[in-house]
């Protein structure tokens, strides 16, 4: 693949993956999970796993790496929906 | 590549779209874009046009396909937070 090509792979990786983490600090700051889904929370985690099998299969650094940190910004969205929604 | 591997990405690509098809149409429905950062939405707008760029090259059809739908949404939720923030 063209390095032109990998380096826009990366600047896609970096501001997609950076954009979803302000919703993690926010969430974990205000401990506020009445505005997320927890079916489409699992949902979207499960699909970045697969994203990154995808990735692993294309041999793609910018989706390997923008879904392995994806999916740690995911997991902790379902561990704070479990752990802070009111039984 | 594998069929196998392309229905990895088929799954992995309608998951994580779907997943953020919610967000949109409750943006819509209840007009409240406060907890939205116009910032961060710009960001993951171009970060998912990169990405589509880098479907393109790949000619990875799940890139490509999700990328659209998700340009689209991301494009909609940029006007909504335009359209609706009380000036």
């Amino acid at each position: 693949m063209s390095p032109t090509i990998e380096i826009i792979g990366a600047v896609a990786a970096v501001l997609t993956t950076a954009s979803f983490l302000p919703q993690v600090y926010q969430t974990w700051k205000t401990k506020s999970t009445e505005s997320l889904s927890l079916p489409m929370l699992v949902m979207f985690f499960i699909g970045v796993c697969l994203w990154l099998i995808y990735g692993f299969a294309l041999k793609s650094m910018p989706i390997i790496i923008s879904n392995i940190i994806t999916i740690i910004s995911a997991g902790l969205l379902v561990y704070f929906k479990l752990a802070y929604t009111k039984k």
